[in-house]
């Protein structure tokens, strides 16, 4: 069965940054996204919380492109700013064609 | 120490879809699986809701062979009807006897 | 833009492991982690419940050097008596010298 090798961009931030994250994903052109509560600690001072929601994890396959372009502006608007994890995952995706 | 590399299917879906995904991943001969609840927006038309747990991500350590024919059966008879995103990422697993 | 090379350790566990899985993984060097709620049921007996948060899925990015010590007390201290699952996967990390 035909499968495309796709970026899968995974973002954990602040729950409170989650309607701009995903604004900046679609700005930055991917076709969707799929998030997760999420909590927790570390160096880039997530904190974690009282409530499993306090964080978000949200994740894009998307074009290497547009990976590369949302990684781009993540790293110099959010980096300097927030506490925010960005991480790539090279997937295989059924149907690839429709995140391109 | 030991690790075996062995494909883990990510799968997206509304949470209607649970227990027959559930039932697919068993019936393809996979031994396990992790589920989180999660929302989204995209492409394939998994609408992003009020509530957190309207979609569910479903994950999967197979064997090479499961996981073709889990894929193989969910582009078949899932994605010509449901919003559905799957894909597959290569990774080392501790004990991964226990999985095949 | 520059990213790292790293492993990312996933564990999934009963939810009653959470503090000490977190004390292991900070204990092997780790800088960070994130949790999300989970239930699966599998071959290694993590049970599926009636709540979406009786299990956890723990991610951690590391150095080469954390990751290897921490599945290797994973395997030696936890195997044996628990139900937990542990892989790890090679992902590309934006400011990856945060977590190492």
């Amino acid at each position: 069965m035909h499968t495309s090798e796709l970026p899968l961009v995974t973002i954990v931030a602040e729950a409170v940054l989650r309607e701009r994250l995903i604004e900046e994903i679609r700005r930055a052109g991917a076709t969707g996204y799929t998030i997760v509560p999420a909590e927790g600690d570390g160096s880039r001072h997530i904190r974690a919380g009282d409530r499993a929601d306090e964080n978000v994890r949200i994740e894009t396959i998307t074009s290497p492109q547009v990976a590369d372009l949302l990684l781009s502006r993540l790293a110099q608007d959010y980096f300097p700013h927030f506490a925010i994890i960005v991480f790539v995952t090279q997937v295989q995706v059924v149907r690839g064609d429709k995140y391109v």
